[in-house]
């Protein structure tokens, strides 16, 4: 079914009609086409402006239209230009006459609108229950790994010796701020479009605050230009998946560098790995490549609407067609992303042994004696200074720091001492960065337990 | 001052130092990193981990310094690699070696981190200013022209008639969007990293949340790998920036043809509307233009942030460094946009003739005839096909509704007749569109009424 | 099948399985992947690789898979992970152990990255194919009417006359450097990068120029690793074709403003225009809508595939099988899009008189009085300004410049004068413009020629 | 100066004059201005349409001009606002009214223009330059290491012995390819803009071909909507920048990776790295992070100029002045980051020790096992799986391929014996990839060359 009015005189050319059809994507939108009707339907009968009987009718056979769409009955035409034509048409056919009515007081501008709203928000709360779940994962890891010490990197380079359990928690923190995020993307978003009809509001005594309460919204747009043009929302959650992707991208290069042979902290199970299709031995790690992949798409998608929205006048324009296939994709690959990677965290085989030597290993507590230089009275640029230098002797020498004699320290800062060199050990640097927020032992448990208690009150 | 310890044989290249010295735009955080160090040696003292007389003069030094800043007397040194070597270099030249104490339990990991935010959290205050004085400029503009009625557009065809004040109350909504966007993030990010050191906490027994409150953050950031490798804020910052040059973009292309000759609903004043170099009539709409541009600009910022983003490990990469120089032109795009907006949006010289008569050509009201048949029991979808068909016969007769006979009508439905007709003046069209959000007279005086309200009460 | 060798201890996991499974995009692929394996398979005849019986029964199944799917009899496994295994894995079914020795002496990386140039070569043929149709469209709507006068426009106000043909010749020009720069991709990525190998080459004695030459390739690509890490082909795509799309988004906006009341310069034929579901008076341009909200899909494209490729080590990534919806979509954006114009350009119905009169009002010809005045010895710059305020006062008196009288023109600058008047004639403004690439009649007469010769000679 | 004709009634307001002033940033094209004008002024007195000593006075007071420019001299003026102006106001404060004719049978459209394109012409001829400096570089590294051998990666895994030198040329590909793409980009810009005037050509007898030909262009645009509407070349410059920074943004991934601890490939002279402020030991690889970070900032300057074309109306619009920062910010950063690219390669230090252990640990000559099944006749799938089973053998015994006994080697298939294992000597495994592009000895050195003769004859 298409929406031309008498005042067309041929019929739509056939390239024309493929070009601009959305049936194939927007058809997506069929539950939520569906209840917005049904709601909209009620509406309309509570405010008499569809008689009780027709309502009925409607009802029953919007029911119908949508049962045979869940079960795969649903037979498009080809002049269904889009999902909203396809249900009003197959309603007529059903129905009859009373089919026709189901447009009053609304457009497919304030439709699409709301179908839209519909779907984001049922797509957030999904989300929220898999940003949840990644986070379990996390936890659950992190639990299993409680003392496991582990080279913190800057710039890739061994810097402090950190628990893996509180690399894991940075991680339990992005995902935080994302669920927030999508949380103030939904609360914003909330809000029913329908009543704006085309673009004006609609010459019928409609009640939206009504069809808005049915529907789980917190209230209605105010403004009818604004309801059937803004598409924020869909910005918005973009955004802040672009964002999530940027999260997983770091989660995923760090899987990537774990696990290949330099660095070996962790093995991939065999059933997340994949082969080569030529060199035997290989064995990849592919989903945390794919995932810091699709960082592309989800960030293509999100560029691509605000090019389509630039510059747009009010109200609708067709432009506008071209927000739903980004967000669907977008909506796909963030749940196969964050279902596959919290299957994968847990799983993974952590070779603590390999962490606790990398960190002994590239001076990673020098700043332990400068520290302690400090605390016996040395500004700290000149104690940064002298350890600095004394790295270089090690190194040059090939030793570690606990490997130095008295003799050799006092030469490089008259008040370092053999009595210091304890204080390079891996694990008591960890437990020395007792600050809020630090790798300290008791800190990193607190942490655990708080981010633990928090999932278990679910936010 | 470079961040060299003892470690390092040879001085840094050259080439190297112009490459990656930040000083030449991180500059304009001075203020905020002066601000920082001092919470930060204040509360060094109240911890006992630097003496009271140090800190004084550490404090006293930080003034002396922060005013030559000010004051334009702030010589750089080549060497000064960022603004944080920079303030410590000079520091230890106006103080001596307390100076060298000021890096004490602090990493410029997480000291940039803390300018940064500072920063941020100022930028975004003076923006909500600025949204609110858009805001106003639209109120004025609305309440200037309360009844002057246009033609309401979709697909840049006029659709129905709406009062200019409705469609300015559109852009209103937006802003208030934008506002509540900025105002989460900065909920989000309200939080000091000040503590985490350089990844991993530091071994003092530091006051994070005593810095925290007197820098005016809610709390401190809870994981210091994720304190100093989050630049969360900065992506949602322009992503709710890019997200706000769309919404005026979209304003300027409004501005554009509105002002072209072929719209004519709008004159820009002279003083704000520039000339051609050849063509002597000509009187061009710079501004919009310019702001509409300057959409790409913002984009292109978050992209690149993004795009630098993804796939870095944990914690601390250089690449971040990268984030600065976008922020500072988002900040400085956006208050320059909102700022000449404001000025030239209540400078509009509104032809309310132009539009009106505008609104009166091109059957912006058929939708009423439709709808007054589905009044009458027509099935909607039957009216609507009726009434397109006498539109096309209106066309082509060259008429408007008003003008066709009784006989005309009757011909395209037997339920049409010409005590329908009123119905499709313009004005009346309008104010029959009295659902919550619509255009009707009443709906948009409230929604104006509750505008202005808000606007006085600040949000 | 998955490509798994015997070091695997346990099967797939099934989220990771269909997380990684590229089949049911990448089997757009399946007719070139079997046209580079029948390439392979000879040449490793030729070199003595292959026994030449193995080769026919390798070739005559290659035929009769190719055949399956061509006929949509070809099944898909769950576990055929991408095109390369399912082709292999039913080239096994049909001619038993001979198929495992397809994969001799190549692998994965190296083949798909060859059927991805077999595919954009194509695609790339098939592009021009287009872009000269759209050419011929205007071309054709050009010569239709030759004469026809308009307002040229600098920032959306009228500026000079210029002819429709003219107008339309600037989209040509810029579709001909589309054609040239996919043609300038194309020849750059006409190398075969099969004999790559998995990144290093292949120890077998193969003849990989004889595969390009078959292949229709100008060369080899010249080092494996790059070979097989290299997406440039697919990012210069991407680029030529988003630069593509603001072109024709140019041209939409332009269909869209002259389409509208206001403009009113051609009218969509009803077959290429929709209606509107509420408003029965309505006609959209959709499609030139749709094609401007395109741009956006592409353009992210574009950005999506350098997110990817950015921070890749080489060589092969599994980062890149993320290279192949972009392509298909917007390869299938840019031929539906060419098309759809290349129907509706010269349908489009040109209202002459429209464009003529629009462009007698406006003092666009305000330019010419200045220009003579130049001509009669008065610098430009106070030529301008004299005719400047000449249009002030005729703008006030609410006449054209024509209709001055010789005392008022004095009035302005002395050598002004009532016989200069007769340049203010649109007409003989264009004509003025003699300039090669001006507007003038017989120079668009000649680009005209030009440009259908070029056409006509195919470039 | 601004370009105001007489028409305006009231000056510019001073806002709206800052938020529209380019000269801060367009002065970048003085001397290409001033260049252009130079010859646009000869070629008006060739052509009669200023008299000789008019050029002659106006040719000297260019000169001066420019070279109070180029000396720092030259004082911008609040109300210039931008370069042209700028220039031509100078221009009549030095020789009075002949300045005033500077302007004649010329626009800001076309001289904009044209200075962007000469602008542009320079840059890509310093970036050929520079990217063979950076190719001489990789050249110079492969050189002093023809021999060594090291890991070569998929997915990170080691996969197969590759040369570096052979790792190197890939690089020496990326950038040649670069090379070409700028190369076509220039030559498809080479087109002289000027005569197109406003918009429309100009009613002159000017000589465009001639003032192209001075300038060295190869042609004049055939267009004048075009020539002043079209920025392809910006976004083509634009999008060839990315991809180079891609390509460098791989290059920098890779040394941040080698450079790291776990890795230990490559080691940075001391003058090549950073310190860090607080963690003596710190020695970070700083310049190719940067390197890697600014891939987001070319690539979003991309997008901005994209989102700022699209869906602009021909011809001139004001949005087009965001085009020129990006550009200048572009080629900025890629001048130097191939220059510091260029030092900071050939003064790698590389450990061919560990290279070479890390190539003879990880199996990665396990293909050669099944290539040699192979060529004993056995199927390459049945091979490939065999061979993958006796990995796992091996890497749960710890111990390398060679190490295994026949006895153990024919448990995993019939035909494997002990004389095989030589081929999994590594320098054997690279000197076996023979084929064209491959890893072999022969191979490489024949590569070095023919991309040093390359260099030396310059492309």
């Amino acid at each position: 079914m298409q929406a031309r009015s008498g005042r067309f005189r041929e019929p739509l050319d056939e390239t024309v009609a493929a070009f601009q059809n959305s049936f194939p994507f927007d058809q997506r939108l069929f539950r939520q086409d569906v209840q917005g009707s049904r709601a909209h339907v009620r509406m309309l009968a509570r405010q008499g402006i569809l008689a009780q009987d027709e309502v009925e009718v409607l009802l029953e056979g919007l029911d119908r239209v949508e049962a045979e769409f869940a079960e795969g009955r649903f037979e498009a035409r080809p002049d269904d230009e889009d999902v909203h034509m396809a249900v009003e048409r197959r309603l007529v056919e059903l129905v009859g006459d009373a089919g026709k009515r189901l447009h009053t007081a609304r457009s497919r501008n304030d439709q699409v609108a709301l179908d839209l709203r519909l779907w984001l928000r049922e797509e957030m709360e999904l989300l929220d229950e898999e940003l949840l779940g990644l986070q379990a994962a996390f936890l659950d890891l992190a639990e299993a790994h409680p003392r496991a010490v582990m080279p913190g990197y800057t710039h890739l380079q061994r810097a402090q010796p950190v628990l893996l359990a509180h690399h894991l928690l940075a991680y339990v923190e992005m995902l935080e701020r994302d669920r927030e995020r999508f949380r103030d993307a939904r609360r914003r978003m909330n809000l029913s479009p329908l009543g704006a009809g085309a673009l004006a509001g609609v010459p019928y005594p409609v009640d939206p605050q009504g069809v808005a309460t049915e529907l789980g919204f917190a209230g209605v747009c105010a403004n009818s230009l604004d309801a059937v043009s803004d598409r924020d929302h869909a910005v918005e959650f973009l955004a802040a998946a672009s964002l999530l992707m940027v999260h997983v991208s770091r989660l995923a290069e760090e899987l990537v560098l774990w696990s290949s042979q330099e660095f070996g902290f962790v093995e991939l199970p065999d059933r997340f790995a994949t082969g080569s299709s030529i060199m035997p031995q290989k064995k990849n790690p592919d989903v945390p490549e794919l995932v810091r992949g699709k960082t592309g798409r989800v960030v293509g998608h999100l560029v691509g609407l605000l090019v389509t929205l630039k510059g747009l006048p009010l109200a609708y324009n067709k432009d506008l067609q071209e927000d739903k296939e980004p967000l669907f994709d977008t909506a796909d690959t963030l749940h196969a992303t964050l279902r596959v990677l919290a299957a994968l965290v847990p799983a993974l085989r952590v070779d603590e042994e390999r962490m606790r030597r990398a960190a002994e290993d590239g001076y990673l507590t020098a700043t332990e004696l400068a520290d302690a230089l400090v605390r016996r009275g040395v500004p700290f640029r000149e104690a940064h200074h002298a350890v600095g230098a004394l790295v270089a002797y090690a190194r040059e020498r090939g030793c570690r720091l606990s490997d130095l004699t008295g003799e050799e320290l006092v030469r490089f800062h008259p008040r370092l001492g053999v009595e210091l060199l304890p204080l390079t050990e891996p694990q008591r640097a960890v437990d020395a960065r007792k600050s809020w927020g630090g790798t300290g032992y008791a800190q990193v448990e607190e942490a655990l337990a708080r981010a633990r208690r928090r999932l278990e009150q679910r936010g």
